[in-house]
């Protein structure tokens, strides 16, 4: 089995030959080649220029015998191409300009064709297949509709969402008409990146956990549904679809009725605790703490072990960290990382 | 039943003639009179001052007919009184010097004699207990040892614990040295408050939701339930604890197993979840989202409804917000909240 087959196959709870695995955020500030690619370029720049976002796909898959590369890209893409100008400000992180606060606010956001605004997302993957060839799976993927709706109301991060939940809580029928407009968008957006040669789609709701399973149920999860099923209808079931949430403990039922392929955990969740709860349902992906990775080789080894262990019995399961990987990593962590996840190679 | 008899007996399980109500952080920022007192002083400095302490501490219950005063002081006294410089810098927040990362670090910290080194919160309480009266409740509280040890070892708040966790992971003989150095100073520090006047502890455990619940209960259970039992000890079970901890919805049984008289749940806990897997065992406080006060009052009534009703088959259950109130909370969200409680009054 080549790592292609192997990723799709858990992720389809089918039978690879062992566990795959990729690293959230694998592209990134913890490895020194992106550093000094970042030094000259500026973030938005890197993901609007397909050779750098290229360049830096792909240099994890130098170092680290991964499965799966995940395109560099940002969740915060399909919201330019929307028409809130984004800025990400070193020091503050990303500053989503004019945030939609008001019915005038969601009405002055665009739909935008795929191609033509997100093209260079589209040739991002496109070069990425052409370097590292038809035997690695290629990730693309969006943000959620709490989440992308959260940086877009808030107008950047947020510790509490005062604002978005105002809205979600206060005036329904505005934050639903902000969410219907995100996916009716996010769905092409999908589609253009598995046709440019992505194996698989994740939905990263990194921040949805900040909602009672009540509230998501009623208020999120018909949009969330909406997103996967519109785009499993256009990309087919070889496309297995990802839903990722950080903080999500509480929720699992809720994703798996969302009907993802891959139910995505942080590492805040309890491995047997999930696979009774959704493990029939769904295929897991996670779930190592990535702060493990600040404490010694050995360790990282040990704890990368436990987690394999954990999931032995889930028929599915694509390992990973719970939540993506810290800039200060040291390498030497992820060497161990691997080196545990190969020596269960059968054979 | 006046205020006290009701919150006491709510804790207990026992049979209070309505929920008692209370909220996270009442004595704050959002109050107009709390910020004109403090635009004279620093935080610290108010932590410092009974009059002040006192003063704050009773703000809220002047306009809202609350069950209990929660003193009003920070979980970074202990700190403080150890030997770590603390520091809370606009725009920044708390900043601990000499951040504790080796053997020497935590020898260097130093066991203190509450009563010495931090009598201006007994004499804190028992300025409150005079204004307020025999028949209301008073809440006195610490953080629980990861919340504090984070602190203490990151120099300050923190998004992911890195060098917390590289401890707790990779060095655990250190982390458990200062685990341990923080609970025998707490125990001490808890039972000075109770016989300041305070009725009821609450122990904060604001972070430890960022760890899994298998390496909570193995590496910071003991520490916990220790706390909780030596407090109890000293100062009897009239006098209830309660723990609450962040983002805990998987580590509800972790927490029971503590033995805490109350758990106090955020807002992102299912009411019914937690009644099924620890109601019998525990008491229940909460669950409110705070940031359901930024909708407009007629929501906050019926969120409030629905949090109360959630409830109404928990033996012993405390209202109150899943986390802090938020500093920009309109004060009529506030009226809103407590008018709903009070509509429950049996007669």
């Amino acid at each position: 089995m080549n790592s292609l087959e192997r990723f799709v196959s858990a992720c389809r709870k089918q039978s690879p030959d062992r566990t795959p695995a990729w690293v959230m955020r694998q592209a990134g500030r913890y490895l020194p080649e992106y550093r000094e690619i970042r030094k000259g370029h500026d973030f938005l720049e890197m993901v609007h220029t397909p050779e750098l976002a290229c360049e830096v796909t792909c240099q994890p898959l130098r170092r680290f015998d991964m499965d799966a590369a995940v395109i560099f890209s940002d969740i915060l893409v399909p919201c330019e191409a929307m028409g809130q100008r984004v800025e990400f400000v070193e020091g503050v992180g990303p500053v989503l300009h004019d945030p939609i606060r008001s019915e005038a606010g969601v009405a002055a956001l665009s739909d935008f064709s795929a191609r033509e605004a997100t093209g260079f997302l589209a040739a991002a993957i496109e070069r990425v297949r052409a370097e590292i060839g038809p035997d690695k799976a290629i990730i693309g993927f969006c943000g959620a509709p709490f989440t992308m709706a959260s940086y877009m109301i808030e107008g950047g991060s947020s510790r509490n969402f005062e604002h978005t939940k105002a809205l979600l809580y206060g005036d329904t029928p505005l934050f639903y008409a902000l969410a219907e407009k995100l996916v009716t968008n996010l769905i092409p957006y999908l589609v253009m990146q598995a046709e440019a040669g992505a194996n698989a789609l994740q939905i990263f709701d990194s921040w949805g956990g900040a909602l009672d399973a009540a509230t998501y149920r009623e208020r999120l999860l018909p949009h969330v549904a909406r997103l996967v099923r519109e785009t499993r209808a256009a990309v087919g079931r070889e496309v297995p679809i990802i839903l990722y949430l950080n903080g999500g403990a509480h929720l699992l039922e809720v994703l798996a009725d969302a009907d993802p392929d891959v139910i995505g955990l942080d590492w805040r969740v309890d491995p047997a605790d999930a696979i009774e709860r959704v493990g029939d349902r769904v295929a897991l992906q996670g779930n190592l703490d990535p702060c493990t990775l600040f404490a010694p080789p050995a360790v990282v080894g040990r704890e990368t072990a436990r987690v394999l262990d954990a999931f032995a019995d889930q028929e599915g399961h694509v390992f990973n960290l719970g939540s993506g990987i810290l800039p200060k990593t040291p390498v030497a962590s992820m060497e161990a990382l691997f080196a545990e996840v190969h020596s269960r190679l059968p054979g």
